[in-house]
């Protein structure tokens, strides 16, 4: 295993405390395995909390910030974040406004995110919503969910949610909006390399020198299938035909267009993608109104991409162009 | 050989071709092979271009719009690009203000950015200055280059050249200011993994499972020494020191730190490098004024690192607040 580290044991922490350093203008509870806004609970806003298991960064902890999240619980790698960590986040945040919990749709985070909201609603009185986000089309019920799980429309989501609580929405409102976003979003991931969670200090899969796993979730667990490599021009067609008929998107929808990197996929690459993906919706007459090229939401150093399309209208736009200030998002401020 | 590419020989044009569909505030002239800003060339400023090979991704191209780079040349994947190019995009900003050529100490990249300097002289009368960065620490004179390589130093000298452009400086100011900028920038990478050039289909060098290369450059070209793999407290040491020493910087001198992902090492990975970095530099005195994490000067998938040092005053924390918008840097605007 070769990593830049310490010790596996002290991955995150040790991470937290170098996103304390370079972010002062974050906070950092480092007992709790929180990132929060420095200004955090903002009177009259709606709290937005989200979490998960590290080795997905920038998500979650590099999404906090003004117009997006309020705090950001980290769990151990690949692992949900315990029910105290989400209750302390949920406390930190609540101006009274209410908090929205965003829960990507894995079985362990939806339990523990559940279980601080009644602890959150019996200790403090906060009043939580939890949106559960679903967008990956791969496959359904796999090794860590029940259903479908949640994968790259979270980044749209917080990023929308977050602007419409800035704005000063109730909570009802943003929990609808959330809802919305992943209504509309939806994901498909490949990967052409595993990844080695540092605690465990091997490859958490096996794939050979000429395949490559379609539908991968960011964890490294099983997708639809494993094929033999291709270019990207079939890359790209393997993960957006079925994101397009799943919702499905039609000729005219306006979409969001996220070609997200896996972690070990250079940007070049994820260029080459993108380019592949935009031919494709323009042959189904689908315009992107907006686009995001990156590593956002990762599986530690996996070689691979996913493609995350959001429908959008006027008022969705107008909250993604909205100003916001996080280490990994940020314009207009 | 696993990659997101369709043909190794049309991977720059491609990617180019992605960046075109996914920036529409730019503009990619394809045949040419550059990225410019949609107003090129912007009335009354100096024209700042850059250029290098290309597998750096983002640098340059994803740093060309307001406040940065006017424009960027995309030679192939770890090839200078040819004077034709950076003519065409010297002639393309040129607004009657003079051109800033940004030009990393590479023989290649000197050669054309020069040759091309001569021809825009006669052909245009362009009046172009070139400023050649030359930040690395870790070698003098290697495979690329004679004297010290350019790497990290270049990112943060374009976000400041790019600032005091915009504030309409005459281009010998600027100039000025991009040696400044560079005469107070140091580098030292690592590499934990090599990488493959798409058109090689084999990696560039052979690193074994237990060591690790300090001094990298950014094209896998050999550094100072290969060592057995370390925590990361003592790789950062290993960079941080000989930087320190060789400006030198001094207590109470305020850095812009920036620590660079070679692009297949996982951000979190990044943040426990930055952590003992930040605590390296809290030990001499070296205060952070602003932090920079990410992989912004990559090569290929790498797996490893670089930390950049540049002493600032108030005038240069300035022009790295002043508002940028780029598809990798943006903010204020």
């Amino acid at each position: 295993m070769k990593k830049l580290i310490n010790d596996p044991a002290d991955v995150v922490a040790q991470a937290l405390a170098g996103m304390a350093a370079a972010h002062p203008e974050l906070r950092v509870d480092e007992q709790n395995r929180l990132i929060l806004r420095g200004d955090a609970p903002v009177p009259g806003k709606v709290g937005l909390v989200s979490g998960g298991g590290s080795g997905h960064e920038p998500l979650h902890g590099g999404f906090v910030g003004f117009g997006m999240l309020d705090a950001a619980c980290a769990g151990e790698v690949f692992t949900s974040p315990v029910p105290d960590q989400i209750l302390a986040a949920t406390a930190a945040v609540d101006a009274g406004a209410g908090v929205l919990h965003i829960v990507k749709n894995y079985t362990g985070d939806v339990m523990n995110f559940d279980m601080a909201a009644e602890l959150a609603a019996a200790e403090t009185g906060a009043e939580v919503v939890a949106v559960v986000v679903d967008d990956d089309v791969a496959v359904r019920d796999s090794l860590y969910t029940a259903g479908r799980r949640g994968v790259g429309g979270t980044v749209v989501l917080e990023k929308i949610a977050g602007a419409a609580a800035e704005q000063g929405r109730p909570l009802a409102a943003v929990a609808e909006l959330a809802r919305t976003v992943n209504a509309r979003s939806r994901s498909m991931g490949m990967a052409l390399t595993s990844c080695t969670v540092p605690a465990a200090g091997r490859p958490t899969f096996e794939l050979g020198e000429t395949e490559m796993e379609i539908g991968i979730g960011i964890h490294g667990e099983p997708g639809r299938r494993r094929v033999p490599l291709a270019p990207a021009r079939e890359v790209a067609a393997m993960l957006v035909e079925p994101i397009l008929s799943d919702l499905p998107y039609d000729r005219g929808d306006r979409v969001i267009c996220f070609v997200n990197g896996m972690g070990g996929t250079p940007l070049l690459e994820l260029y080459v993608m993108y380019n592949e993906v935009a031919r494709i919706l323009r042959g189904h007459g689908v315009r992107i109104a907006r686009s995001l090229v990156g590593p956002y939401i990762t599986s530690l150093e996996m070689a691979g991409c996913s493609v995350t399309l959001t429908r959008v209208d006027d008022e969705l736009l107008d909250l993604w162009d909205a100003p916001v200030r996080t280490p990994a998002l940020r314009w207009g401020v």
